[in-house]
């Protein structure tokens, strides 16, 4: 049976909030969550096409705060970059280009294993939280490659969906709405939670516990249970329990 | 090399549009579509969880438009009643869901077969509409479910983006528009044109010739190209070149 001990991990809604620059309403909690010892963060830049403008723009903000950054596309061993990295950072985009890419680097066990068991801080926004957690099953993205597989990460073990908005009452759209596209996910069998985290929000894993943080707060939906709102500062460390 | 004379489908964006009741806007484009010669329409309900309530409410409709109606999923053996139904109606839903569905009952080939051999016509709404397409690469769906493929049915060699919208300058919310996410597709080598169906909006496709019908038209992303607003009455035909 694994242990999660060592887990740390910073699920952020996303890089963007209306108001702020790039990263910029979470600054503070990046800088929180590594610590001073953490020199270099390895930015993984897959969700985007153009991966050489997305790392100079993470390096420019990470540098910023105080960090170092390379890009594990710039190795020609991702694998040993991975191994050898401080902390992650996966950055936003297409989840499906950016599983796909994982699975054909061979990095989707290597990272879990550098994040379960050694430890290493991993952050991601948006696309890069949706593959921190056991699939990419409620992604907003479009499917423009076919990955080998929805499953992620796994260091939780429950969905998030990213950019999370309540329906508009006042829209006369027909397209299903983010709380139907959740539901009709939870009519498959054994499907597991699913947190809505709005923009603005994060959820912080350290070893078996989490908590929201940020300023706008998650809905939490559970297959066959009614949903619920949470603030920031809710301890929800029952959604790690089914951890095995 | 297949030749497609005898092709005929309607893709349709939305089986609801506002302020109009369940397939209502669309009725006459059916009936003209289906024509005196058909009795009887077979449904595909795949694309909802609960295929009962889908397929008495598509019935409840095509009874009171003059056709009878047998949904797919009421037969022991679905093949055998793809290869003796005399005209399709694929249901909007969940597209992932329909995919897999389609694939696990071993229909794909069939009910192509039937469309693009026999002259059977087709009609889809949303999800329906596509996975007629080459591909369900540019559906607005979650991934709730892993089909063995993103291919689809193929009847046209191009891809579809139902309930297409163009972005809100008025929203604040950060998540990627619809033109965002279809450009993103575009950024995959060889992929072909995505044709964005409004809702209200439908394409008439009969053997090589397509045109855009009902009230609000579509908009056409075409890879490394501009994109290009179409109104009702536009004659798309060219879109169905690259059949091969």
């Amino acid at each position: 049976m694994a242990t999660y001990a060592k887990r740390r991990a910073l699920l952020i809604s996303s890089s963007n909030l209306h108001g702020f620059g790039y990263l910029e309403y979470c600054t503070k909690h990046i800088k929180d969550f590594l610590g001073s010892n953490t020199e270099k963060v390895l930015f993984v830049p897959y969700a985007l096409h153009d991966r050489d403008a997305y790392a100079a723009k993470a390096r420019a903000k990470f540098e910023d705060m105080g960090y170092k950054l390379d890009s594990v596309h710039e190795f020609s061993n991702p694998v040993e970059a991975v191994k050898s990295a401080q902390a992650f950072f996966v950055g936003g985009g297409n989840t499906f280009r950016l599983l796909k890419t994982l699975y054909d680097e061979n990095l989707i066990q290597e990272i879990r294993k550098r994040v379960v068991e050694d430890g290493i801080p991993y952050i991601g926004t948006s696309a890069g939280s949706n593959v921190g957690t056991c699939s990419i099953n409620t992604t907003n993205d479009m499917p423009i490659v076919y990955p080998p597989s929805f499953n992620a990460l796994n260091l939780v073990p429950f969905n998030i969906n990213v950019h999370y908005v309540d329906a508009d009452p006042t829209s006369t759209h027909k397209g299903e709405t983010r709380e139907q596209r959740i539901l009709e996910y939870h009519e498959v069998d054994n499907t597991p939670p699913v947190l809505g985290l709005r923009e603005g929000c994060m959820l912080l894993v350290e070893g078996d516990k989490a908590v929201l943080q940020g300023e706008t707060g998650a809905r939490l939906f559970t297959r066959g249970e009614d949903s619920v709102q949470y603030s920031p500062g809710a301890d929800l460390s029952f959604l790690l329990k089914m951890t095995s």
